[in-house]
């Protein structure tokens, strides 16, 4: 079983779908996994004429994921995919991922996890009941030095964590593209494909999902201010949150999607008693931490003495700089192993970790308060 | 007039004190000024100590700003000091600068303003009536690169504002360094000398100020929750800030003296529907400017097409930094061109320009508004 | 035939072999390739035991290259490998590419060419008698950015192009780790792997090789100086190379395995008449471009009009950083679209261009004349 | 006589005169010194005409320098200038100095130190038979971090010094301005006014100086390449240099006025057999350290423990930037404590140091040397 590959459904990314090319890659990467039928779109032509372009043959190409699904489930198992990988608009997450759940395979979906809170709390018990491994596709978790940030903090290095600063401020909304037909934005600003946020639900939720897997601190109040700044658009476009943790420390998380000019450069910043950290999604090789009476140090990827789970997550030697498409593929390749380790009947491995369907549920959460509190206009004091 | 210096006596400054110096360099770097006299602190005997420190002659060396301000008012037109810079903690900014001006002299103050609210807009008044000259050294704005993007917001070129972030986290009072007898710390974290608050009062007003600076908006609400990380101390040595402002825009201010490890990184980056400007305190001679459709440009002191405001308050051919001390001097320079303007019966050039006692009272009624804010508990929403 | 994966077999690669593994990401990255044969050793045992590490099977697990190729040779057309990677010490190189091209295999090979100028000029002859495809594996041509670079020279942005400075300072030699066993040191350090020189041999050719690339000029003259400083070394680990070229700019070359705690800054300047350009391969996504009259412009990946040859090489929107493993993808998957047009009996499209023979052969001449350049003294005028 | 300030006489930096101004507040910054004197060109009106704007009185406005020194020379010792500082082109430097020092004032000069090498070491042994304070004004080592750059290779921090790498890569005379009628540009390429070289007596000078002050190696061989890309321009514009120094390291220097859109870059690099440093010019107040084995270190000026070297020379607290007038304010400060020592019989404190004759004599032997070597044709190997 060590010798052959996992197989690989995918469901979603059809012609002009960015993230399924990105799922495929960082599947593929690490000779662990290998896509064997699809279901790339819910429009049957679109999703046939995907077909060759993953070079799937016609007979695994399917025009729906229910048809994909039941058709694998008859396959004997030694032809069958393993899991299904979802990266469909948000609408499609939960009945997907509950029909695949429910005839065996296990899950790879992309965030957010669910439309709604409620589809989220349902699928974390189809989950938990089913057995079955189930990832989500927090990308930037996959980063080593944001590996080595978690373990620089549970080891204490930063003392008592006290404020966190997190932002993820994108430029691409700034106009109503949606209008002029540019898929992703379209799906992404429509209530009805994305849900009840788009700057919360598609960005918000990473910057979130970052801060509680570097500090392993939970959210206990907030106080949101959500914005449509582009007309027309049906939802936020960017966003400002207040936290509170449960450790008495403080946060703000901005996320945008209408600063002009940005590209993706989420970035957090984590204050303790002892000292802080930064690092930014674009240099993600680099890990600065800094001291009030020493030097600030640059940890970089590859070099000198770094936790086992950064060299876990590592593939290349110092200055050869390993990306986005790297992250993901940790994500993939540590979900390939705890599916091996399921199959032989072990454990998955703690050290090659994946972001999992409470890291899901807990996203959707966060996208209900942040609305719930911003729609509250009491909170403003004036000038 | 305009061959000799203009006199200066310093109210403040004493041995310890460092802003004393800072001023004194900003205020010589031209060659526009030079100190005549001075009482550099409450206590006497220090007072005295310091006027060789200052090169300043015995004679003119005072124990008590009382004493220095009716002293000089004696000395013959040719011998008295022009004005006086206030640079004690901020209890006494308004007394002195009160006695100052009802003398007739100039003033230069540091900042915040004054103690409270109250004495600012009395302090506003005194300096309206008085038809004197009137700066208070937010320092920022000094910059050329903060001349220069307040200049690109005025002409339109990122379009209407709609976000703003500025932060200010500083790590300096991560520890209650106040009782072991830092004389810096000491005052600013006692509300009897520094006022309703610490991380709002000494930082967190800069980043305000330079908000308005930069774009010409007036926040119309805001939303702050402060807080007070190290145990014993008596102000806030943290705080964030959800801003709106008269034009629609939203921002986010932090300022914080808890964040370990933080030099004095003050920053901000402004967003409109063309493009957005980013600038670093840190790095002060590039001004970033962000656009969604072409290549970020470095904008650098010294290079290319400025603005007359970036030209007329840079010293150095471009790749010479120019630092903290120059952005100080700028406002000392200015000052002193608008005070010989003013001897020869002329209005201040506006190119040449410094914060005033409006921009003074502004502050003061943002410490007054987000401390009010922070204490409203109500704002937050519970996970 | 555009519906199969080209196949690719691996001769190097084994177990502790660094490069192996990277080859093997890159050519499956884009779904155009897979692995399908290797030799990975030239130890049998170990070539057999790296056979599961790649997923391939026992049966095409070969113990040398000569019983790869000639296997591979005797499957039928549909079954057997289209291409060869080779992957091993240089002093391999030749015989294993001459071997291959004779029994029709296209080939990848890594750099340097070959082990001796004269083998490279063999190969040259080989390779265009045999009318089979020939790349080599200079990585950094493949960012995107650098192909930007090349792309802004030759419309003449920069104007006549006046100096270059190409420097590829590593520290990983800085102590004789060949003596403790340390495989790549071991052969890179060894002459009787690697070939003339190390340090230029290993990394100051790709300096070499992206000077090229970016400006289409030549070397006419060079003056080089190589060190070998640390003790019990066989060859250069450090080297400066005055350089000439053909339109009169002049350039210096440094490339050195011994600045201890550099990792990988390969960096390139180019100044011409009307500006310059830098670019560095740890922060690969980024070209900065410099004007006298004018801000800097921070070309990005992803970001604005870009030449068609960036984006040909791009996978993900902007922010998103592509790193290494991408460049070296780039090769591949051009060398794959060569391949299938070659099999259609179509022209490469020179919009996916990858390093050639003839790339590969002035590498080695490079090397040659540096060595020999450096063996000269009176070059050195005494202070 | 700690309580007076030190009296300076300008000689050069007339109206135009850039560096003038720059010496004036290098000299005022730290209260140690005022000016009250100057002839400030050799045009006797244009010296008359810059007087108001040093503030100046016309009795001491002289027309020529020899006008001061003998003037000044004749004032009661109370009243005379203590000291002369000479900014002018580099032809006058020796004849200016010589009478300076004959008349026994002590001397501030501007680099290089004279027109001839021959000049220059006549003037060694007028200034050592003089007993008087000679300072030269290599800028770039009154930064802390270049004094705490040269006190961790002291420390032996980095071990023995293998490969150094200085660059000072300027754009600003990419074309010729000097017909324009640019005065910096000028005299600057101008042999009657300048001296031998241009790129190299103006900034490699610089860059050679800084190699010596942070590493105290000594070349001994050197082989260089002049360029003159310029056309009409009758000195060297552009120039790189292989180096040999005396403990075995090797460097490269390159000091380029044609590199296109370069501001004032001026960077080292210093690799020993532990670790290596890093400095640049244009971000002054950090110090790279990087090592094989661990994090880099950013050391920046005012944070953690630095050395008493850098500590002295540093004004302001961690985060407030200090610059190139700071840097050149050392150099004054320093020489104003060397000089009140000498007036109290007392040797210099080696804390406050400053560039002195001997280092001003090995600049006038460093531009020797790259010229003498740059004529040699024969270091070249043709391709």
């Amino acid at each position: 079983m060590n010798n052959r590959k996992l197989r690989m459904g995918l469901i979603g990314g059809g012609k002009g779908a960015f993230i399924g090319k990105v799922h495929h890659m960082a599947a593929v990467l690490d000779n662990e996994i290998e896509l064997v039928c699809g279901a790339f779109s819910s429009d049957p032509e679109k999703s046939k004429a995907s077909g060759p372009e993953y070079k799937i043959p016609e007979s695994r190409t399917y025009t729906t994921y229910e048809e994909m699904i039941t058709a694998e489930a008859a396959l004997p198992e030694s032809e069958r995919m393993d899991f299904v990988s979802i990266v469909t608009p948000n609408r499609l997450h939960f009945p997907a991922a509950k029909m695949a759940l429910e005839n065996g395979f296990h899950v790879v979906c992309d965030k957010p996890l669910t439309f709604t809170l409620e589809e989220a709390e349902k699928l974390q018990q189809i989950v938990q009941k089913s057995g079955l491994l189930f990832a989500v596709t927090y990308t930037y978790t996959g980063y080593p030095m944001v590996k080595e940030a978690r373990q620089l903090v549970k080891a204490g290095k930063l003392g008592k964590i006290r404020k966190i600063l997190v932002e993820y401020p994108q430029g691409w909304l700034s106009e109503n593209i949606e209008i002029g037909g540019n898929k992703q934005a379209g799906w992404r600003t429509d209530p009805e494909q994305s849900g009840k946020s788009c700057s919360m639900g598609d960005i918000g939720i990473h910057a979130s999902n970052l801060v509680t897997y570097i500090t392993d601190l939970e959210i206990t109040q907030l106080c949101a201010d959500l914005n449509t700044f582009v007309a027309g658009r049906k939802l936020d476009d960017d966003g400002s949150v207040l936290l509170k943790f449960n450790n008495g420390a403080k946060g703000v998380l901005t996320a945008s999607q209408v600063c002009a000019g940005e590209e993706n450069p989420l970035a957090i910043r984590v204050y303790g008693e002892l000292g802080g950290l930064e690092w930014r999604q674009m240099e993600p090789n680099t890990l600065i931490l800094k001291w009030p009476d020493r030097a600030k140090e640059l940890v970089r990827t590859g070099v000198g003495k770094l936790s086992e789970q950064a060299l876990a997550h590592t593939r290349l030697p110092a200055g050869h700089p390993e990306g986005y498409i790297e992250a993901f593929a940790n994500i993939y390749r540590n979900f390939a192993y705890a599916l091996r380790n399921s199959k032989a009947g072990k454990k998955p491995d703690p050290l090659f970790d994946f972001p999992d369907i409470t890291e899901g549920l807990s996203g959707m959460k966060f996208i209900d308060k942040v609305v719930e509190s911003s729609i509250s206009e009491n909170k403003w004091t004036n000038w």
